[in-house]
């Protein structure tokens, strides 16, 4: 007879898997009991005394450079491998950005693949490089709990999924998985693990979901990784840790093997997409290359036949500049970011013309009702299309394990109208997105732009369980827009960034963001923007990502 | 005050539309009361003496060659129109395939472009050519009653479809709708207006949907037509009437400005797509190119972004031949013109193996449960698929005119069990069709051909009102796969292709088939044919077609 299993309360069990997490840390890169944590963390790296001046070397380079140093013989997979897992320990503990490490595997892979490298046989365009997986994308023996605790050793890959075999087929080396939120529907990333942080303020949040992803990323930790979007959730991330990330539209690449707990298999009103998290447009492009050469139409239904296009860059742009959508104007740092990248594309000889909002506020409470007075259409339609059925799955799965709801999630499931929905509303409601993506097509061609520049978010990285205005990311998931994200080069300085109290708010959503944002408290938040190009037109978009950054970070 | 309407009987509704359409043709071109329709029509283009030897050797070119001589000055359009209006006047009267001819403003347009061409203005690659439309196609300032009555006179287009509107930039003439059936879900074509009959033999079906084209192609009074395909609707009157189809994979060609009023906009869980019906393959090549050109994505969202890929034709293809689908066993002649392929392929030096079916017959009744037992799988959650609501949007269009629903709208309906379906049966519907689409792309790696050559139907074309199989069609649209449709150069003989009732029918399905196949009243029935490719590759599958085509009609 088997013994009668008593339930633990689910403070036992979060605390049992936290400290299953933090055992995956080698205890001999856990910073003494003594050290006290600054407000910023960034500079760890180099003061922890940790890493090697050769390894801080590499975990300056971006996977494009650290690949080339591995191909070259200048630098072997191992040493960069041993380097990232030395960074990755002091990331957790400055970020809490994991939900595993796994250093022996990872320093047993690299040194395989070094052999294969000294045999003459190079696996790929990232032979040797360590790439970081955001925790619902499944890599092989390794567990997939994806922001529930009911999920804990339960969810061991019995196989890579589809973007990790490309991955691993083109040299990657994985070591570690990285956390989301709780429901993986939040602009910022809370589970049982706790919160993960900005590296460069730990009072802020990294975003979400892929926040994981970009606290490591943006502390040095991973030179690129992998997350997935389907309401901001790599531009988010990215645009509050300081690093790059490039959502391409749905269908370009490979998604099977992604864990989605939240809604059942077979539901199409609204589609998300994995995307690369990184250090420079050219790992974005590399990344998008590599996919399109494994030809991952062949394997998975859905991904498009779509090799990779070579385009040249336009000498001169045409770029659409978003200041505001209409709902919610970006505070001071956003737009101070805003202006200095404007004025420095125009001196570079760029067509800089203002973008309008596209039914984004006019119409809101037309289409919206009373109930949620504070969201675009662009938001309510894409929140009733996030939850058809309510949460009800997010709830199951809550109460399997008896964890809480966190306030985040609940906060985005009411943002649907807490209503179950039929199949008759659910496929108007689709029929709305198609009609409001042709729509836009029609108005982003009489604006004759090349791109959008945009904000990514309203403010920089937010104080842990503030992100409630999506707007300015989850657009261009209702158009399916491809949309990259990029670091200015500045951060919050109290001695520019304050807003004096002067702007009178417009609605609810305004006034939260205001009442939440002060410059002393977000001082160091990296500021970053958004570039968005036409629908599927991922090569033209990252083209004039290209040209934009090279002149706005001159 | 306006006068009552008293509601006219269905009866007299529908002769007032037939008597409209009938007023399109011109009365020059009407045979005499006296004349006596052959069984076997085809000639009448020659026997009539309506068209002169120039006529008829325009209407005998594919388009490629008529668009040749047109560039050249061999030709002029207005000649090409005029010997295509003569064609389908006769056409019209032979096989009932038109729902309207507008003679008058094709001149003028064909008229315009010889200005143009004489100008030195080439619109592009259809410059000049005639292009007949499949009904439910918006044609500006033409009637799209789309196989109801209720819409007669009521769904005049104020602009083109998406895809007219790229013909008509390519220079195309436009001087016709055709018919297809009461709920574009007929692999015939039986409306208000009546049957449309195949043009080698009016006692059998054009098939359908786009029965009106295939009617129209077969009898040479068209070179170039536009159908629209999601269960077989290219490829069954492609098959039945002696031409080309290609069905790419949806996603490829622009559906904007169709008409598909059986079910509401934004539903997903089957889709169609446009097509094009013509003479050869390099037509069906042409077509394809020309809409890549055109970048239809930068206009309508959900068309890939995905130009024209040049692929070699490969010298030795691995040809997969599907002989039996496991349900229903082609009769004689479809077997006779397998082994007339096969024989030919392989003596041309190609690798021909057997393509077992997959899924289409061990586990039907399993996934069907016992009231369908006569469908495959794929049929069934097809036919699911495609009546989401049990057909309430065609029983509304039928009660508005008071048309009586025709037997194969009857039965087609039926199918699907006679069940509305909730949101979550329908959304793991779709799920079970994603799971269906991978596992059989493993199936097609593991059999390691490059197309599959399967039969277009268990029969060539059947006797009116017995069309019921569909799954040698259907399958490639639950699949999604690229499939093309061509005449072998044979057709039925009753010598060699009677069946002698030895053959024990393993289902229902298949003794209905074998119950209605009858090749004395078959006689003269085109045999084709169909190739299938993987995925989204219409570029290698147009190839191998052609490759085929060489080889089978030498």
């Amino acid at each position: 007879m088997s013994p009668v299993q008593v339930p633990r309360p689910a403070s036992e069990a979060i605390a049992s898997a936290i400290a299953a997490r933090d055992a995956t840390i080698p205890p001999e890169y856990l910073l003494p009991k003594s050290f006290k944590l600054p407000k910023n963390p960034s500079g760890i790296l180099e003061s922890s005394g940790l890493l090697s001046a050769g390894e801080l070397a590499i975990v300056n380079l971006d996977a494009t450079g650290l690949a080339g140093q591995i191909a070259s013989g200048t630098v072997t997979s191992v040493q960069a491998t041993a380097a990232y897992i030395k960074a990755a320990a002091l990331a957790q503990q400055a970020t809490n950005c994991l939900v595993e490490l796994f250093a022996a595997e990872a320093l047993e892979r690299a040194a395989f693949l070094d052999a294969e490298l000294a045999a003459g046989r190079n696996h790929g365009a990232f032979h040797g490089v360590p790439v970081s997986i955001k925790d619902h994308i499944d890599v092989k023996g390794h567990d997939s709990p994806s922001g529930f605790l009911s999920f804990v050793g339960k969810m061991v890959a019995e196989e890579d999924a589809h973007l990790v075999r490309i991955l691993r087929d083109a040299g990657a080396v994985f070591y570690c998985k990285t956390t989301n939120p709780q429901s993986l529907m939040h602009l910022e990333t809370d589970s049982y693990l706790g919160l993960t942080s900005c590296p460069f303020n730990t009072a802020l949040s990294s975003g979400g979901s892929s926040g994981g992803e970009g606290a490591i990323i943006g502390f040095r930790a991973s030179p690129l990784g992998v997350g997935a979007d389907i309401g901001g959730s790599v531009r988010s991330p990215a645009a509050n840790c300081g690093i790059y990330s490039f959502k391409p539209s749905v269908g370009r690449l490979p998604n099977m093997g992604m864990v989605y707990p939240i809604g059942p298999k077979g539901y199409e009103g609204i589609l998300g997409t994995h995307a690369p998290m990184g250090r420079s447009v050219r790992d974005m492009e590399l990344y998008m290359r590599v996919f399109a050469a494994a030809q991952p139409w062949l394997r998975e239904p859905g991904v498009e036949v779509k090799p990779w296009r070579e385009v040249e860059r336009k000498a001169k742009l045409r770029i659409g500049v978003l200041y505001d959508d209409g709902v919610v104007r970006p505070v001071a740092p956003v737009r101070r970011a805003l202006d200095v990248a404007v004025a420095k594309l125009k001196a570079a000889g760029h067509d800089v013309v203002e973008f309008t909002p596209f039914k984004s506020a006019e119409n809101w409470s037309l289409i919206v009702g009373d109930q949620c007075r504070d969201v675009t259409p662009a938001d309510i339609s894409q929140s009733k299309l996030y939850w058809p059925e309510n949460g009800a799955m997010v709830r199951r799965h809550l109460a399997n394990s008896g964890e809480p709801m966190r306030p985040l999630t609940e906060w985005i499931i009411s943002q649907a109208g807490n209503k179950e929905r039929t199949w008759a509303e659910l496929t108007a409601l689709a029929a709305q997105r198609d009609y409001f993506r042709y729509d836009f097509g029609v108005y982003w061609h009489q604006a004759g732009v090349d791109v959008v520049l945009s904000p990514v978010g309203p403010t920089p990285a937010p104080e842990h369980g503030t992100a409630k205005y999506w707007n300015y990311t989850s657009y261009w998931n209702l158009t399916n827009y491809p949309a990259g994200v990029f670091p200015t080069g500045l951060s919050v300085d109290p001695a520019l960034d304050a807003e004096d109290g002067s702007y009178a708010p417009r609605n609810d959503s305004e006034t939260f963001v205001y009442d939440n944002y002060d410059a002393e408290v977000s001082v160091d938040a990296p500021i970053c923007l958004q570039v968005i190009g036409f629908l599927g037109l991922e090569e033209e978009t990252l083209s004039a990502m290209g040209t934009i950054v090279d002149v706005v970070q001159k």
